[in-house]
């Protein structure tokens, strides 16, 4: 039996994605989003969502450009601090003591010691509500050599990605492995 | 030290959604869309991308509304066989032998034995290059009673949704909980 609970921002799981950013006057700014995900295969793309009164909001709309750090579980503290905290009234990468790295490709700084990093170019702002989203495609990816696979792919458990639960507002980590997906695909008859 | 491996559609984690519509002729579909994310708070909205080609790119366009059904690790292989199947050539409900179950307020059909449903109407659609993103303004959040928490909200471990690694194309589930959320602010001096 089913209750309706009204109209609620609840997905499962949802991301921990630190968007990384240079305001008007350089002072690199990360800030944690749990609104987005992937949103095309071709161009690849990702979509991130932020209200308009934040710092993030100008930065991207100035410089069209960011970037998407994905924290591991033992930067869990500086991914909370960076989604409740203001780059408009302090250094935040300093306040954590984490380092900002400047992209080669793109005008954004990323979170040097997390080990999953999107590079993204602006290609579409949507307003939506309160919150506008901002669409990147994703130029490349950086990943921590530690962290790759035998096939040269960011391996999910090293990673060990943080997931949001926006109902009870608390973090999870990541399980164990399944199952492979498109599974009936692969068992059809060539 | 990072490594480049290219503009990869890669975050961690991504969800499973089980988008619900029907088609022109009314039949009920169920495609899985684990390109999507919530994407504003008020109006609550959620946004999941199809290609052009899709059965429910064809559906949600004409009907201006959808479900999202998120599945537990139970019906993994229902989930599996939603996302590689399509509803123009087969009734994918009847194949898996699970229920499609009217929305009472869009319409849209839902997944009555996933335990979470988001039900949508259409805000926007934004094309971006092979995926079309629909924007959909969350209704009403349908809870299976069973998965409830004290506080009435979704349990997370309850639900026990699947993460899908798009790296590696499997599965994984949801792990422990480590901390809440925005603990530094509840620290601050009121």
């Amino acid at each position: 039996m089913k209750k309706s609970i009204g109209a609620k921002t609840i997905i499962f799981p949802t991301p921990v994605l630190v968007v990384g950013t240079y305001d008007q006057l350089g002072k690199p700014n990360a800030a944690t989003c749990a609104w987005g995900g992937i949103c095309c295969s071709s161009p690849a793309a990702v979509a991130v969502s932020f209200r308009e009164n934040r710092h993030t909001y100008a930065a991207i709309s100035q410089r069209k450009a960011f970037t998407v750090s994905i924290p591991s579980e033992k930067y869990l503290k500086e991914a909370d601090y960076f989604g409740v905290f203001s780059g408009k009234t302090e250094d935040k990468f300093a306040s954590v003591g984490l380092t900002a790295a400047r992209s080669e490709i793109v005008d954004a700084p990323y979170v040097s010691e997390f080990p999953l990093v999107l590079e993204c170019s602006l290609l579409q702002c949507v307003r939506i509500g309160i919150h506008t989203q901002f669409i990147g495609e994703i130029k490349n990816v950086l990943v921590e050599e530690s962290v790759l696979n035998k096939e040269g792919l960011p391996d999910i458990k090293k990673i060990n990605p943080l997931v949001f639960d926006p109902a009870m507002r608390v973090y999870f980590g990541i399980g164990q492995y399944l199952d492979d997906a498109f599974k009936v695909e692969k068992k059809k008859p060539a």
